[in-house]
Formats: structure tokens, C-alpha cells, sequence
């Protein structure tokens, strides 16, 4: 266990989550699976907030500048006119990872045909990688297990803290520079 | 059968279909595609039109404005400088799903390695779902067979018209509602 | 063997490979894997540059109107703050080829869960196919490999030069037009 004060931002983005209709459930299901991926102490910072793009964009950025290494959104990936959240992450990052979406929707198409609806993607602003997942629990699951082996290598290459993941839950790849 | 007033927009893009010297075979290729699919009864609206970017987008609108759920464009998808059928695409939507054309690039690699070069792409402009096929019918059934199955789904996300697909031929995938 | 003057640019873009700290490696791995590929003669244009976005814009220009049918850069795709070469490649295409980005990190994926972490494109400005690749020569040969099977007829649509492959080596697609 190392202690070098990492935090990670969880934003469930939902309208009626936001307003206690729904149970937070996506937002729980990312705080309960991160926990199981690391070795390594964090703080998590969380909110659950409308589908507000304004809002979003803002709350990425408040997280970012508090020093969250890893920013993780559920919802509002959709073609609804209410999701908005990739359009959030699109204007707040300065480089955008379209691997990350591409091989979410690739492993989601293994349970539903659907997944080619979801607009989710992950980019970099300044020391914080924002990944979008999807809103239903179970989806969160297939796709975090999908990216987190890169997740910590991503983090080091933009200077954030080095992620110890428990290896018996999902192993980080890290490659040996050239 | 239901009868809400399903209209479905078809586009065949190509400068020499335009002018006659080809016939229209795309067209009619995703004409009978989707008289395949769907149990329900639709209007289509037919144009064959040239090359030119400011057409397809004025053609595109239309569309959309007199109430079409789905418009279904072939051609132009390539890397020539008269393939612009995407970038009209992008123009005139709100939202772009990224996940069509991968998903259609990936079902075409499995016959010709150069389905890299297709820029086939989809999105939402209003409460119409556009989706940019090839130009080749057989390329043409391969890439509806792959994403129709999402495709009603969308248009009730985007609160268009109940689309009901006849399940021996392609089955419609609506997730139950969390 | 013709003799139409085909012209390839090779651009290894690393700050440490430019100022001779690191040998350059890549650069040599892509034009030996070029010199096995192509049965055509070909002039390669070659430079070795640092991670600057305007620098990097100016030799794929100059590379371009010189009359390269074909650039490949190495390098600078990945999600560190220095990394730029799809932002420079963009900004000077007026095409964006999603599909070989797409297709390369698929490749890539096989061996490396990071491989979602390249933001590698490629596109077209005037008669020149641009393709950027990794900076490691094992990756730049996976993904040559997965990608040039449809180079030769992408130059052929853009007006280019014939590229005649060494079939034994790699078997270039030109599809039948319609």
C-alpha cells in the first residue's frame, strides 16, 4: 500500500438519479469495482449530477483541478437529446483517446446490439484521465475490465501517481521503455 | 402491421447514377433491404443525386424536416476528393455515433481489406437517424445486417415512430429499461 | 519493376531520436518493411524530427507538394503532453481515414492492452496518403502489416502513382469497380 494521496472522481450523470427517483447504483458499482482493482489507497470524490453539459463540464474540471488522476463518468452516452456527456468530456480535454471507446462498444457488442449506440470515449486534460462509461452496472463492469490494464500506464505517462492494482482482480500493463 | 406514418429516407449518392450512365442498383438494393426487414409499412423518399456537398446536405434536411426516422445514404464514402458524403453527414447532425461505422468497417474487413478506407459514418440530426452505407449492394446488405438490429431502438430514443422488424429475417434489440 | 517516380516519406518524430540520443530505429524498420513490400522502385524522403506540432505540420506539407504518394510517420501518438503527430496529421489532412487507426489498434491489442492508448490516424491531403504508426519497430511491422494491403489502391483513388507489392510478402487489394 502506498500512500502518495490518489484521488479518482466518480460522476454518476443522470437526470433522475440526480433527483433521488433512481438508486445511485451505476456510481456504486464503479466505487465498489475500483476498490476491488487497487492495491493502492485512494480517495474517491463523487457526485451525482443531471445531464447538464454545462454542469459536467464544470465538475470535470473542479475534479481535475483537485488533483484526480482518474475521472470516471456513468451515463448520458446515448443519442437522446439529453445525453450529453461525451460532447462534456470532447470540450474540457485537451487530447481525446479514441481506443477507449472503440474497444468498450467492441466488447459490449458481445452481449447487446445496441452498444454501437453509445457515443462513450476517454481523453487526457491536463493530469487527469476522463474515461465515459455506461449507465447500467453491469455494462460498467465488461467495459472497466476491458481498459483498466491501460489505465495506470496512461496515468504515469501524464505524471499523475503510480496505481497499484491487486493482480488476482485485473492485472495494469505497463511496457518496458525503448 | 402498424401504420404511424413511417417514412424512410433513401439516398443514392454517386455522380454517374445521377446522370444516368449508372443504374441505380444501390437504391434499390436497400429499398428491398428494408421491405425485407420491416413489418412495418413505410413511405420511402427516393433521391439519386450527385457528388456535391452542399446537395447532400440540403437533401439530408429535407429529409429530416418532412418527418423521415431513418435515411439510409450509399456511396461517396471513400478516400476521393469527390467522396464527401461524411463530411455532409457531419454537417448537418447534432450527434455523430461513432460506433456505425466501426462496426461496418469491421463486418466489411472480413471481405476486403480495404474497408479501411470507408469513411461510412452515422448520426442524429433532430429525430432522424442517418447512416451512410457503401455503394456496392452486396457491401451494402453486410453493413444493414450488421447495425439494424440497433436501429429501432434508436429512433424510440429519439422519439420517432415504432419500428417492427420481421424477427426471421433481422431482429430488433430494445433493453428492457433500467 | 516501373519506374514512375514513386516518392515515400518516412518521418521518425521523437525528441530524443532527433538530437541522437536514441538511434533510429523506427525509420529503419519502416523503409526496410517498405523496401520488402513494394516490387515498385521508390525514392525515399527521410527525416528524423522532434515532437513539434508546427514542425511536424510543415514536413508532411513539404513532403506532400514535393509529391509523396505515401508518408508514414513513427512516434508521438500516444497520450504524454509531447505526443502530437495526430493533432499535426489532422491539421494539415482534408480527409480523416478513421478505419486505419481502428485497425491498428485492433492489431495492436492482440499483444498490448495499452494499445488503446495510441491515437495513431491517418488521412489525405491533396495526392499524399498519410498513415502514422507507433514508435516501436515490432508495432510498426504489425501494423504495416494489417494496414498496406490497402495503400496501393487508396494512392490509385487519390491519384497517385501504381504501387506494384511483392506478393509473396504482401498482397495488395485492388477491388473491380462497379
Amino acid at each position: 500500500m502506498d500512500l502518495n494521496n490518489i484521488q479518482i472522481g466518480i460522476i454518476n450523470i443522470s437526470d433522475r438519479a440526480s433527483q433521488g427517483i433512481y438508486e445511485d447504483l451505476p456510481g456504486k458499482a464503479i466505487l465498489s469495482t475500483l476498490n476491488q482493482y487497487l492495491d493502492s489507497a485512494f480517495e474517491p470524490v463523487y457526485r451525482v449530477i443531471p445531464d447538464e453539459q454545462d454542469l459536467i463540464e464544470k465538475t470535470l474540471i473542479e475534479m481535475s483541478e483537485m488533483g484526480c488522476c482518474l475521472i470516471v463518468t456513468s451515463g448520458g452516452t446515448g443519442p437522446s437529446p439529453r445525453d450529453v456527456t461525451p460532447e462534456a468530456t470532447e470540450a474540457v480535454c485537451q487530447k481525446i483517446l479514441p481506443g477507449f471507446g472503440e474497444l468498450m462498444r467492441q466488447v459490449s457488442l458481445k452481449y447487446v446490439p445496441t452498444a454501437i449506440l453509445s457515443r462513450q470515449t476517454a481523453g487526457i486534460r491536463d493530469k487527469s484521465l476522463i474515461i465515459n462509461l455506461p449507465g447500467k452496472p453491469k455494462s460498467i463492469r465488461e467495459c472497466l475490465d476491458a481498459v483498466f490494464p491501460a489505465v495506470p500506464y496512461c496515468i504515469d505517462l501524464i505524471g499523475g501517481p503510480y496505481l497499484k492494482t491487486d493482480e488476482n482482480v485485473i492485472k495494469a500493463f505497463r511496457p518496458k521503455s525503448t
